[in-house]
Formats: structure tokens, sequence, C-alpha cells
């Protein structure tokens, strides 16, 4: 059991003037019917912050006629009591014993006049529920929506990015008291631990993950704890974030040494690592593609003979989603625009060895970029 | 960022025995491949736990050849320090620019000798791969693969009932705590803070749900935690889980009245909520139906004239998710047999003034029931 409550009352970050803008999006590109579940689609949209259950709630917004929310009745209390009991939406309730994608399609239909050609579904709404829809509406083809919604999600407002900024700095205080817990002879799992009530105590209601990767462990990117006990000279990659209270979130990577300075060879390849970052970090602006802001990146680190150890992508969007669009790789050719906020985390990891990655989230703005995280980007000396 | 790393090295709960015995189903049932993503489908069968995320991971189980699994390559040293390291499952990693659905669909034909015909898609993959896997491919028809994997999970090994009972016996010592936390004059968000705090300090190592509903809150089964006080003479329903270090769940309620007994009309059906689950719990044995356990409850409650306020299921099955197969509920005819295990959790719910439930973990044996929590189930006085 469990759905978390969201704040009674209006958001002042939602309205219900973005269910509209899907509609509009869905008219335009043709989609009949979008269908979205519990996370953060559904949460954007219309305020209602529940949890993925096995028992259906949709938000169902066809391309004409009201949209609607389909709950199981013993639910239904809470969605009154979350922002989008404000929002006036048909509220289509069911039991235990009924079957809520028929109840969809059927309301669905109703207001389309028709059955729906093209219905598209939450790219992370389960499987279950995206096969009880199509079952339910056997005419119809499945895509995902993330067309139709990750153009208003990924063009933050002006309140979302001071959702974002607050976010930031909640984190950057957690990495200004690092050496408090990172220090030699400790594990991983220990200063993790920390960490982590740190990240509550430092303005979020929720810890996302916490990398703490000493040593060899810092060439996988995404190891997250170990009982590896941290030695002197280690290479730490610390990569940190959580959530705040109105869903949106952190995530901040240092790298630091610790109990002693890093050597000649792992100071020159950090540079090479500090200069890509920034290379990338100034290459936002508005007109300039998601794969350009990578290529950026990757061109410093190439240039300078490490490009077989840059192993994954320079970013991702950030939002109510630690991952979301914008993706910043190559292949992606979308222009940013004002509003785009995304991570900038270039890495060079050497297997069995160490690794390092910097990581701030920034903002496109009108002529430029924002950088949301603070801190030192050099690696930083710990006493250890 | 962030995938939790398991265990290192070999478990005891997890070996190729469970990838091969999916298998057999697949092929018993006419499934051609199986495609599991991260969650508790993919830790059960390989031990792999790993966070979704948009970038694919999973276990590929074709009827025929051998399986294996598809990881983003920063990631495979995730996959081999976790249980699924010591399997021998071959590894296809994929990077970042590669489309991992084609790599997947190449493997899979390659291993059949031919495009799958029927391809079952774990319950809570998201459609976004759900929905690659099928254009990669388009002649296949999309299935869950509940069928096939529930038959193994609902099913608890030995081993896996300790683990659920280490899991029952931590959350009642949470329980039997509670008149430290539970008082007038205390809102609800601050006992649940209590309770989160001692979940894991009473050996959980998350915690999934807190459930605090006081006074009225408590009319609404999945009310979670708001800024109301607790009142003198409130009902207050508490029901709260965790995730151990193994991954299984608990999930425990009692109702708590707080500064002053019960009245008579409250103590009367109170009483009649006891008598329905003792009843649905004592008519546990194998070859009974699930629906028959849900009929056990809420017979005892119509009988007494409170039918129409017990909204919900009897129970759900719990295991490495807190909701899973099988579901305790009308029209789900299948019978139990030894090591399914599930909740037994009657409610009346009595909008605007109070709700009270009953929930205890149980388990199906060779002859009759074990039941996995202890603790009071009649009304338990707090002194406030």
């Amino acid at each position: 059991m469990g759905t978390a409550t969201a704040p009674a009352g209006k958001s002042p970050l939602v309205t219900i003037d973005r269910v509209h803008a899907a509609r509009d999006i869905a008219e335009e590109t043709g989609v009949d019917l979008l269908v979205l579940t519990p996370g953060s689609d559904l949460r954007y949209l219309c305020g209602y912050n529940a949890h993925a259950m096995e028992r259906l709630t949709a938000l169902v917004v066809p391309r004409r006629g009201e949209p609607f929310l389909v709950v199981p009745r013993l639910e239904a209390p809470m969605v009154d009591a979350s922002p989008a009991g404000a929002l006036d939406l048909e509220l289509l309730a069911w039991d235990e014993t009924d079957d809520p994608f028929a109840l969809l399609a059927g309301a669905a239909m109703a207001r389309l006049g028709t059955a729906p050609g093209r219905v598209a579904v939450g790219s992370r709404t389960w499987a279950e529920h995206a096969l009880g829809v199509q079952r339910a509406l056997p005419g119809a083809a499945l895509e995902i929506a993330s067309p139709v919604v990750d153009r208003l999600r990924m063009v933050k407002s002006a309140a979302e990015i001071e959702e974002l900024a607050l976010a930031g700095a909640a984190i950057d205080r957690v990495h200004a008291r690092m050496g408090e817990w990172l220090r030699v002879g400790r594990t991983e799992a220990e200063v993790g631990a920390d960490i982590a009530a740190a990240i509550l105590a430092e303005g979020h209601t929720g810890v996302d993950f916490t990398i703490v990767g000493s040593g060899p462990n810092g060439a996988s990117p995404h190891h997250e704890l170990s009982g590896r006990t941290v030695q002197a000279g280690d290479l730490v990659v610390v990569d940190i974030g959580g959530e705040t209270a109105t869903g949106y979130r952190s995530d901040c990577t240092r790298t630091y040494v610790v109990g002693g300075p890093a050597d000649a060879e792992v100071a020159a390849w950090y540079g090479v690592l500090q200069a890509a970052q920034a290379a990338a970090t100034t290459a936002v602006r508005p007109g300039v593609t998601a794969e350009e802001i990578d290529a950026a990146a990757r061109q410093v680190i190439a240039d300078a003979g490490w490009g077989e150890h840059f192993i994954h992508r320079t970013g991702h969007g950030i939002g109510l989603d630690t991952h979301e669009a914008p993706y910043i790789v190559a292949g992606n050719d979308l222009p940013l625009v004002p509003g785009m906020a995304f991570s900038v985390e270039p890495g060079i990891y050497l297997a069995g060895r160490c690794g390092a990655r910097i990581e701030d989230i920034v903002v496109c703005t009108d002529d430029g970029v924002r950088t949301l995280n603070e801190g030192r980007r050099e690696l930083v000396e710990l006493a250890g």
C-alpha cells in the first residue's frame, strides 16, 4: 500500500493550461488520445504525484473533448487532496472488480465520437497498462507520448528553473561538507550513508542516488557504493542527487583526491577534463544542437588523446525526473531553446585504476547559459 | 545517474535454475521470447538489481538457445559485481549511440533461427522499451510475461519465506514501539518521520511507505501522511513497510486508538473486522482459491451489515515487490499452493469519520497457514 500525498490545494507550478497545451500538441501532431500513468508526466500535467501501482491510474487527454482521470475508487480522495483536485478534471473511479481499461476506452470514444487511431502512452507507463489500453482499443496503434509531453516538459518556466536552482544550491551545500565524511579508512558505504543524511538535511525530501566511486571503483561510471575502504591518494568520484518537495531534482558530480595531492599524470588529464566541461558549458546558447554540446566536450578530450576513455554521453535533461529530455548525445540534432535544463558531465575512466567526472546542471538562457551549481570544479583535495 | 550495487558474489537465493525454469515455462506455453527489464522480475531471475533507466537493460530468454543480458557498456561492471556475474550469462554491451533493440532482436533471432512470434515483456517494463522491442521485431505479437514469471515468483522457496519472515519480524518491532511516537498533538507527518527512521533502524535498508491515517484520514485507505494533528480519541490506521537487504518486503497494518478507549460502536464494528481478518487467515490452505479467501473476510463483514464499507480487495502477494501475484480478490480463481505469500488485510472505512484495517502477511503451508506478523490485532490503546 501507499500513495504519496501531494501537497493539498493549488500549486503555483501546475495549472490546467498544461493539460490544454498537451491536447493542442496532440491535435497538431495527429495523436488521438494521450494516456499518462503515475510518474513525472502525470505530476507535470496535473499535479497528482501518485506511486506507480498495478491498479490503473491515468490522465486521459483526447484530442477533442474534456480530459479526465481514471482512478481506483479507494484512491479518489488522494486526487482531491492533491493540486489536481483544483483543476476540475472529471474523475472516473473504478471498483476493485471493474475493468478500468474498458472504462477508459468507453469514455475516450464517447468524447472523440469514434475509436482513436493513434494512442500515445507515457514513455514510462508499465507494459501491463499500455497493453491493457491496446486490448480495450484493438484498432488503435500504440506509440510513446514523449514527442507530445517532452515538448512541454523540456522547456522549463521561470518558476521551474528556480526550483532546479534551489535543488542545485542544496546539493552544492552537501558537496561543500564532503571533507566531514570522505576520509581515508572509511568505506564507501559509510561515506554514502552520511551523504544521504546530508542530502535530506540540506533541503531535499528524498535521496535519489549516492555514487561514491573510490580508486578503481571510480572507473565504473554508475558504481554506487561498496565496502571498499578509501585509501590515501585515492581519486573519488562523488555523484549525488535528490528530490525536493516540489519534485525537482539535483544532480552534481565532483571528484576528490583524498589524503595527498594527485600525481602529475592525473593532474594533466584532469585538466583536460575540466577544459572539456568548460567548453561544453560555454557552448550552450539557443540554436546550438544537443549533439554539438556533446561534441564540444568530446573534442577537447579526444584532441588530448583521451577520447576512448570518455565512454558515455555528455549529459541528460533534468526536471521532475533526474534523466529526461533533452539528451546531450551524438545523433540528437535538437536545437536548444531558452529554458532547457540539462547536465554537462564529461568523464575520463581508466579501467582498473580510477576515474573522474565533473557535472553541473545548466540552463539555456536567452543569450547563453546559467549554471545552477557552484563549488570548485578543479580536483578537490581533502586532508583525508 | 545511479544504479544500486547488488551484493557481489554468489547469492544463496539466485541460481541459473530460475532462468532455465522460466525458459521451460515459455517453451511449454508457446512464448518465443522473454524480455525482462530492471525491476523485480530481473532481480528474481538473475540477481541483478538495476534501477529502471532510459538506457535499455534486459534479460532475454529465448525458448531455444542460451539466455543473454543486454546492458549499456558503462554499466557492464555493475552486472559482474552482482550475483548475475556468477551465472555465466552472455553479456551484450552496447555503446551510447548504438541501437540496443536491434542488438537484442538480432541476438534473439540468431538463437531461435527465426523471428519470434510471441514476445513477452515484463509487466512493469516501460512502454518505451516494450515498443522499442516491438519496433525491432515488427512481426511479433507483444504480451505480458506475468503468466510465465509469476508462476515462479508466486511460489516462494523456504529461503525466500525466511527472508519474508525476517522482514515481518522487523516491521513488528516498529509497530511494538508505536507508543513512542503516536501521541496526541503530533502531526501525522511527524509520526511518519519517526516511523521511517525506525523502519531503517529495525532491519530494513529502505522505507517503502508510511501510512498514518488519523481520524477522518483513516477512511482513505491509501492516505499517506498529512499535517493533521492527532486528537484525543482518534482511531489511527498505521500501515507501514520496507525493503530488506535481499529485496524482500514487509507490510503490516495495525489500528490504534490514542488517548482514550474507543466508544462502544467502534468497538463493535472493530470486532467484526477482527473476526473477518481471522476468518480469512484460517481459511488459507492448499487448494482453496484466492477469491475464496477474499470471500471469507467479506462474508463476515457483510453479514454484520458493514459490507459497503469494505471497499478494497482482501490482499496481495508479496515478495520482491510489495504488491505482486497472487491478488486476493473476487474473480481470481487461482488455487493456493504451499509457498504462496500474501497479505490478509480487510478494512472498514466510514467516510468523513474514521477507518480501521488489520493486515498480516501469511504463507500457505503444506497443511494450512503460517502468519509472518505477530503483535496485537485488537484495537491497540495508546496512552496518548
